[in-house]
């Protein structure tokens, strides 16, 4: 089973523009280094300037599932695919969608080859995700986001519970764990849990070192 | 098996205030001629008044998961269960909710013994709602909705395929079939799909006689 | 210049159903007593309730602008007014509107001869609210509300130049001050910061006895 | 007076990419030709490049107010900024904010050096705007939007009436003219009846030759 990282740059400062680039590239060099896939999610209007200079997995933070059309201000799939995504985000709990829109967003991305990653905040509405067949879904339980304290230490069983949940759904739903994830033991915990990887952001981005952070992240699997 | 009719009052003129107590008396009548289960989902601020005259079950057109608390404006479980409400419409697509509001207000309903409806606008929106479990899933695609022509005639595999999806999923969700409801051979059409019952409104709220048109709808089960 | 006070009982347990109708009562009595105008807004499922037992000024907590027709689950000003509402408030903190939706609502109350009270976060945002010209513009700070720190003591600029600001754009507005009021001198340092009255709630529905609460309120005008 | 023109490509897939390059390119050689300042607002992925191979005028279609932090997915000042966008559009009819939105939007804008564009939809929405004090307020009547009929000849009274409000309000604002626009004469229309310029999509987006549209567009100022 291969791991998976994905980064989130959020709105930080330390994670826009030239910024992003350079974390893209710490992405980069601890993936090739260490054998895991990392892929970076930075702001939307950095997704083209990070997918021109690494070769490094970008994905959008977010889409809307509006084809072309008369939709000033979304974010249409061919924008972000010809700006160099191959995949993104969708209903992370700081940019909630209704339930119509996450399955139109998941849609869109299936048709243009691009992988989705479906936020939930419990094992109820991972569930519900699972039924709609995205690549991944990332569980993050909303109060464990940016508190620094693992989502694998705090509520173990959210985690587990997702992971039987998506099993009896549809088993080709991979489930990653977010929130407070930002040390190797998180890592190699969220693995013993049955997730394949992790969905993380402050622990890496506004930390000191990033591509340290990185290589910590990575030095238990 | 039990059929389940769900007349939605929307924001009509037809359906406001004295005319939504009209209404139910109308459904009352109609359901204890034909002995089948007819229900009322009168404006948020007709509840109480609807649920005083008649022993109609009342449903709310919409429920937001808050609880009590800082909520100006939410429509909160206890308020619409003390005003006599039996259970609640959500996610209609004309009041859509994310993901994880739709899972705490069925949540919600389900802690305080009421009925969810969660209304969904295709097959795999409709498996999304299965895997939370409420009482029933109204499948309604949004372009039939108010245009006359029901969805059992319009698409029929929309609702075969939806009853399909909830059985894998949950089997315990029974299946509303809406949009372009109005006559009995429509019901009768829905019932054959595999749902057991149906929502509607216009075709009988807007009737000229309402009452005749209830008659009508249930006349061929 | 008439004092206005006007009671949001939110979705508190405290405000629901019956102690909705008993917080009326409340009003009524001090109202009376005191010779200032008291309203409440109890939440939308017991407008009716709250508006037949009592004849203290009814508004309901939210409004939609939108009219008759395909809006399920949308607050219909024709619904609330049958109720017994004669007024409403708009965009408050915790239901935030479109700039179209708050004018529709203020225009559906203006046209049906209701009383608007649009809520608002700062200067700039109050002027705005002004230039649509509904009865009322209350000021909110979000960061005070539900603190128990009167705006009147926190922020008194933010009340004066609110009111300047509305002399400017439309001066048959007046102004409410909300957010941590909930005492005697926090009513009175709001008029003399040039509001008309105030918007409150916490501080009078979740105290241990509502009606001293309100003559406390309203001692030292 | 100098005239404005602010094309918005929408996610016309006409305006999408490479296309959108491709209008900038347009967009500017008119703009020389005809000593105008036409901008171009692309979707947000594509401001980074547009700005990168063109010094047009770029706009982002839509901007959240939020600083930096943890807020995935929206739209922060210092992004669009530092990909290459010297302004927004605010509050799009197909992008709708809330009032409180749209207030920190316009301020983030302007505490950065950056103009702002609030797009509105009739009269008092329009004075609700200039009240918040950005450089354009841009009346777009939706039901005309993308209708072919340009808003100078269906309704020159919302444009003249926004003008004067807007004058009463705020004279430091200016205001532009949407909807329906595509040709000359309505460019011409709309400077006659007070306003600085206007906003326009698929007229020229979507017309077989763009360039060509654009002269059209400016030939009779």
């Amino acid at each position: 089973m291969s791991v998976f990282i994905l980064l989130n740059c959020k709105t930080y400062d330390e994670g826009t523009g030239a910024n992003a680039v350079k974390l893209a590239e710490a992405c980069r060099d601890v993936a090739e280094s260490a054998g895991v896939e990392i892929a970076i999610a930075p702001q939307i209007p950095d997704i083209f300037r990070v997918a021109s200079v690494t070769d490094v997995p970008v994905y959008s933070q977010h889409i809307d599932g509006a084809g072309p059309g008369s939709h000033t201000g979304k974010v249409y799939v061919k924008s972000i695919q010809e700006a160099g995504a191959v995949g993104s985000l969708i209903n992370h709990s700081e940019r909630r969608l209704t339930l119509a829109e996450i399955e139109s967003a998941a849609e869109a991305l299936k048709k243009n080859g691009m992988k989705s990653v479906i936020c939930t905040n419990n094992i109820a509405t991972t569930a519900a995700a699972a039924a709609i067949g995205p690549e991944y879904v990332a569980i993050e339980p909303p109060e464990l986001i940016g508190s620094g304290i693992p989502v694998s230490k705090a509520d173990p069983g959210v985690v587990t519970g997702s992971v039987e949940a998506v099993k009896k759904i549809n088993p080709n739903v991979k489930v990653l764990c977010g929130a407070g994830i930002s040390k190797g033991e998180d890592l190699k915990a969220a693995l013993e849990l049955g997730s394949v990887g992790v969905l993380l952001a402050s622990g890496i981005v506004k930390a000191e070192d990033p591509k340290a952070a990185l290589y910590d992240l990575v030095s238990l699997i």
